[in-house]
């Protein structure tokens, strides 16, 4: 019999659905799974146990009334400490909102998995307000990387990184303003899928900045990221998301093929200022896909400057009061860059919103020429917990604020990616990012189950037992 | 003989559509009136001669063949030399921008005003890159109230406001972005419509704060501004408006009749802090309209710092350049508070956004109860050349900043406005805000019209002869 504590979510709903395992099994199978291992791994903060068997009862009944389970039957699932749960404080990885009212209802992504037949069966750590790369929370300790417990998990949705690459769970939730979704996808070795901006509902979360935050799935198959993506989609009355979009979403499909996709390479500013590794993952995937057209995604140093100030701007404005009342209670790495924000002249916010416009319409010319491009996720793989710097092309720089230097530059207009995990011949993981155009997440999809089959990027449980 | 020196844009435009006057005539008409007059008023900056009677005489020509004149055939107008003039350079009031090279094309509105066949005759004085409520212009000297010239026109689109005032032309142009068409219309006792922010193109114009700019008509009757509206509405390619509006423009009728129509005066903040003849004028015209209501416009004092931080941040952004290279050559004045928007922080400005949109809705609200909210434009009569400051409700305070205070909250959610000039028994007019929902000039026009029509509001023009 399949080790349901650590099948995929397609495995997991196809065999519930039929009856050949029970959603209270596998949900026990999960609660003692974490149990025993999240001590090393140290990704949930909160474990809804009681939820979840009363759920996966409910649904082994509805089962036995001979109801039709949904596309997601018995699939455990987490999320990162920002979702709203129903009874639990939003933590958001700080210690200042741990005093909130707990949440009244559940995120809306929460509920969209649910009404598919997910069972939520706890709440992820974080990086303080989302505003790291690390992974290393010092309120709750660091999220380690399950592969290599010396190494970090990466941030900010780092305990969803190791809740998945620790078998814990097979889908989790996370966020991405500046890459937190696909900086523990690298690192962690696992695959994650931060939409277009706006296409996810990101009601009932807690925000960062406004204008930069997406919300998104990770998981160890390119199918279960899908089988997520496609349940959680659709309008929101609930999102804070006000623009209007003034494009339909396009319902995802996962093709094995990739017939007739035109591929390129990110040059310039994403073939510098990494090591060696994260470079040759990238011409890996790029070989197997036939891939020989290199294009340039201009000014890309101006855009990860600019999602900068626009991060440290909007995020200050959102912590102001915090920041005067209670800046003691904030981890200081996160605290002062929020400070930083707080002073930061208006015009030079004023300025990066219009270069980004600028930025996002060249960008999008690209996409005239090319479906998919593919860059480096990290510059690195995971830097041991603790490291402050490394060095990046014979430059000694802080980790914490260059493990984002691939991925700002792509979140910063909203593009969607899938982040995938290569695995050199030895060692941890290296991510490489599947970067398409504006509401083209099923493209990206196609590529990285292309790969996947193709078994050139795969996400292993770690050997934790 | 009509002296068609200060006839209406529609007496005019009649007259050279039937014959009875050529458009050569009004033109060398007018061009001598401004000759002879605005010496004293100092409204123009530029006057093209030449072209205005190349201009006549191909109409005159036209009409000649037999062809059918546009709706404003022969109208003189000029504009604010914010506007692109082909073959000027678009000064904005500035010293700084004389140095430009001349524009190659007209404005948009000005393209479009002379497809209806009105007849451009020059550029008009304003404030500094328009911050500024007095039009009192360092470099080129104020334009002076044609009604009495020892007090200030109003501005910054003072020269328009001067130059409908004293009869040179029956039609102008000019900019509002916290008051400064609805201002001068008011100091200057004529009559001026700010639209829906969007609503007309502003490609080819100067501008100041993106989010606030607008462009509108002034004339000295609603006739005359409802005629320029309709030649200058619909979509524009240059335009920098780069918002989806999501509405459609309704094309504005004037009707004589105000029946059914909800007519509110604005109640609170719009009650306090002017002098007393400033709210006679408004409940002379409410009562006129059988209005008994009030209602309360929420937070209006806040709608009016938030513009304030946003126009200050916005504007400094746009000048950051020139107040670094060329801070000597600015009017001090204007200087001085755009270096204080260039240290202003990012978060006040952010919060200022996030207020908009609440307030936008909070007002948006009031007009499913009512048609139209009556306000004063200006807290009183127009003050004297030079004064620095006035005294209102026993608090003394900078005229500068506070000629606004009633039009800033307006313009802050780019509410459509028509600006009326009421005349007390004796001395300088005030001016009434005539506030319609977004998109409804035509009801804002119709109240005009009729208020107009019962004798209630009217713009003389000023005895200089």
């Amino acid at each position: 019999m399949t080790d349901f504590g650590t099948a995929s979510a397609a495995e997991i709903a196809s065999a519930v659905s039929a009856g050949r395992v029970g959603a209270h099994a596998v949900t026990s199978t999960v609660l003692e799974r974490i149990a025993r291992l999240d001590g090393r791994v140290n990704s949930f903060t909160d474990v809804v146990s009681e939820r979840a068997l009363a759920r996966a009862d409910a649904l082994d009944a509805a089962r036995a009334r001979g109801e039709a389970l949904g596309p997601l039957a018995g699939v455990p699932f987490a999320v990162k400490n920002l979702f709203d749960v129903a009874g639990l404080p939003t933590r958001a990885g700080s210690k200042i909102n741990r005093e909130r009212a707990p949440a009244e209802r559940d995120a809306t992504l929460i509920a969209r998995l649910e009404a598919a037949d997910a069972i939520l069966v706890g709440a992820l750590n974080m990086g303080e307000y989302a505003y790291d790369f690390t992974g290393e929370n010092l309120h709750d300790g660091p999220t380690r990387n399950p592969h290599d417990l010396g190494h970090m998990s990466g941030g900010s949705s780092g305990g969803s990184g190791g809740a998945i690459a620790a078998g814990l769970v097979p889908l989790v939730l996370g966020s991405d303003t500046n890459g937190s979704i696909r900086v523990p996808s690298a690192l962690c070795g696992c695959f994650g899928l931060k939409p277009t901006y706006g296409r996810l509902s990101r009601g009932g979360t807690f925000p960062f900045v406004g204008s930069l935050d997406h919300l998104g799935p990770m998981a160890r198959s390119v199918e279960d990221l899908a089988l997520a993506f496609d349940a959680m989609q659709g309008p929101d009355p609930a999102d804070p998301v006000v623009a209007d979009r003034g494009i339909e979403p396009t319902a995802p499909t996962v093709d094995s093929g990739i017939g007739g996709l035109r591929v390129a390479v990110a040059g310039g500013y994403f073939a510098r200022s990494g090591d060696p590794e994260a470079f040759e993952a990238v011409r890996t995937l790029a070989s197997a896909l036939g891939c020989e057209r290199t294009v340039d995604i201009p000014e890309a140093a101006r855009a990860r400057a600019s999602a900068y100030l626009i991060t440290a701007a909007e995020g200050a404005t959102l912590h102001l009061d915090r920041l005067r009342e209670r800046g003691g209670d904030f981890d200081p790495a996160v605290r002062d860059r929020l400070i930083a924000g707080a002073v930061m002249p208006a015009p030079f916010v004023e300025r990066a919103q219009r270069f980004r416009r600028w930025y996002r319409a060249a960008v999008l010319d690209l996409f005239r020429e090319v479906d998919v491009i593919l860059a480096p996720a990290t510059p690195c793989r995971a830097p041991r917990l603790g490291q402050k710097t490394f060095v990046l092309d014979g430059v000694e720089l802080p980790v914490r604020a260059n493990l984002g230097i691939f991925t700002q530059p792509i979140s910063f207009i909203g593009l969607p990616v899938v982040a995938v995990p290569v695995w050199p011949d030895d060692g941890l993981p290296l991510g490489v990012q599947i970067i398409a155009a504006p509401w083209r997440e099923e493209v990206a999809l196609r590529v990285a189950r292309h790969l996947e089959r193709e078994g050139l990027v795969r996400a292993p449980v770690a050997k934790l037992d």
